[in-house]
């Protein structure tokens, strides 16, 4: 799990500076068969500190995801991982305490994803992976066929493949889905040069266009990492520029001091907080 | 706890067949005095994977269970155990993932029972075991008089004797309630042969007639079980037959492949999946 | 954590007497720093056996509290500790299985206060403490200016110094707060001689007028503890005397049973059961 907490600042909202924080308990379970089939099942408790929204005010669990895999193999069934949400690269170029938007995420969330907070969509994840290749394929039916309450009525199959080569990794991913605003392709390319991992990142996200920028994480000492992004959203809704830069200072035994700031098409977003991994 | 995840089908039902998955986590606690006794509680957190109903679709503790225990003694306050849902033989003939309606289960829960994955009544256990001889005793109050929140009115007093001669174990319980279809009366009787157990099952469930039929439980290799019932339920609202067969095979480690099928009064239900045990 | 049941009387109510019980599960999550920071985040989940009220009937993790310590000095961030709450001596006397309804407490939770059950306020505590000194500070702003979804609009800032000399401990409490009835000043004096343990306690609660009284802790055998107060509350609400005598024996191993009677303003509680810690 992990624990953080700090000051959170978003121009024009609201309240513009708030005390930020996040509290997440992550319980997994694994039992192996005789034939070396490994089982799995992880619930995740999350708390944004008397939050509302994405989760509730008093906390909750999210809904649970189960796996069994075997060598390079895993199935995974529940809350859905999501092929493109996981392709490398997707997330670098991720800052701050909080993220700040994760407006570097070029995928604009327009796909399965996992989250601890919340309820996620029920599907079935495969995914290989073996030396220099990964598979992830995810499938999420129609939620109002499944007796699970929600009333989300889009159906979801996307598929990612990725390569890596020498200090190169390659992903490409495609979806087809039910809503004209979801990522219907997605390509990220990532390099490695001694400190510095940068990465370029493109996604065309179906009727709201595409996105594509590039992102890097810069180690400029020997616990301090400098990490920001560019990219350019031409959805009609934004057509604007987002960019951020950020840091962490790793303080060792899992603690971490961590800030940023970013534009996102034009407003200010900030934090600066601890964090802790347990 | 437990995991479990697979396919599940339901004749007639408003989604026939969906994905079936249940996540069960069992926190225990326990301390013990210098003279002996035994203090326990527990409470369980179970997430029917999205799913709405049994349990809230984001999951959610159930009501905690304390005791203090002695030798042969244990007193239990609070989410109710229940006498008859304890007797032993009570539950043979359960099959398949999911328990398919536990149609088995000829006291159709008219009693006091616990559950994981709801508030239960709030009650007491005095149970009483040892060598051959085994006593239950459950009583729950009238709810409201409980401060509980809960409106069920119901009393119910009930007891439960079970004793095992040789190969046989013979159990016969009672209740007193103020609702007419709860059960008054239920006797099993198991037998053990080899690699075969079986069980006669015969519930009293007052305004809603008698129940009774016959399970079994089979060892038909190493690691494989068959289980199957067949029973008649008297109930003027259901006046029909039940049956239904599955089997269970070990993986080992506390993994599981199950599955079965069962015809409860014409209406089919079916399953297959994989558990396991933590 | 800790597991208590039994049973509770009140006067007067709507149900007298109730089987009383509680649950509580204390998660703490902590890791350390190569320079020695100490980071700390802690979620209780308390139920309150199947009641309303203090918590859900289905029980709830309460909001988090993550601090960060290092040698004397620890700041926490979040549900809020309280100042005042933390005084030394405002609890003693605190009698029976269930606090038969804190009267002995001066302060009348006129101040912020850290619950196991509740959402609490959300906020900053800082804290010193240093041979036999002690410094605490708190901080809570207007709820609503925090995007936590609380109607709250109270601003409290509130501190504590205590000092031990000898057998004696004084503390003394002073609070600013948006609201009339809050506590404005707090004062507590505790000795210790030999078996005996007594404090003095006062508090001007504002437009509640000022309570003040005398509370002990006597050590009658190896393991028999008696505990009580007298007090009295000038709040023109109450203008009476509160007045309690519990006892405490402990059975080893972290278990106990304990009981009280209490007349608080001319209603009498009682309640009797047992608790163990874990």
């Amino acid at each position: 799990g992990l624990g953080r907490f700090g000051i959170y600042y978003q121009e024009g909202a609201a309240n513009e500076t708030t005390i930020e924080s996040r509290f997440r308990l992550i319980v997994t379970a694994t039992a192996e068969s005789d034939n070396g089939l490994t089982f799995g099942a992880q619930v995740r408790y999350q708390a944004n500190e008397h939050a509302d929204g994405y989760s509730a005010r008093t906390g909750a669990f999210n809904t649970p995801r189960f796996w069994v895999s075997t060598g390079p193999f895993t199935v995974s069934v529940g809350n859905t991982l999501g092929a493109i949400e996981n392709m490398p690269n997707m997330y670098t170029g991720s800052i701050g305490l909080t993220g700040l938007g994760y407006a570097n995420v070029v995928y604009n969330f327009g796909a399965d994803a996992y989250t601890s907070g919340s309820t996620g969509r029920q599907g079935i994840d495969v995914i290989y992976s073996s030396g220099n290749w990964g598979v992830h394929l995810t499938y999420s039916p129609d939620q109002t066929t499944q007796n699970t309450g929600l009333t989300d009525t889009n159906e979801r199959i996307a598929g990612a493949v990725s390569y890596t080569m020498g200090n190169y990794t390659f992903a490409v991913g495609a979806q087809s889905s039910d809503v004209v605003g979801d990522t219907d392709f997605a390509v990220t390319i990532g390099g490695s040069w001694g400190n510095l991992d940068a990465a370029l990142q493109y996604a065309d996200n179906g009727a709201n266009d595409d996105k594509y920028g590039v992102a890097f994480n810069y180690q400029v000492g020997s616990a301090t990492f400098i990490r920001g992004y560019v990219n350019q959203d031409n959805n009609p809704a934004v057509d604007d520029t987002n960019a951020g830069i950020g840091f962490q200072h790793r303080l060792g035994g899992g603690t971490f001091i961590e800030g940023g700031v970013a534009d996102l098409a034009g407003t200010t977003r900030a934090d600066l907080g601890l964090r802790f991994s347990f």
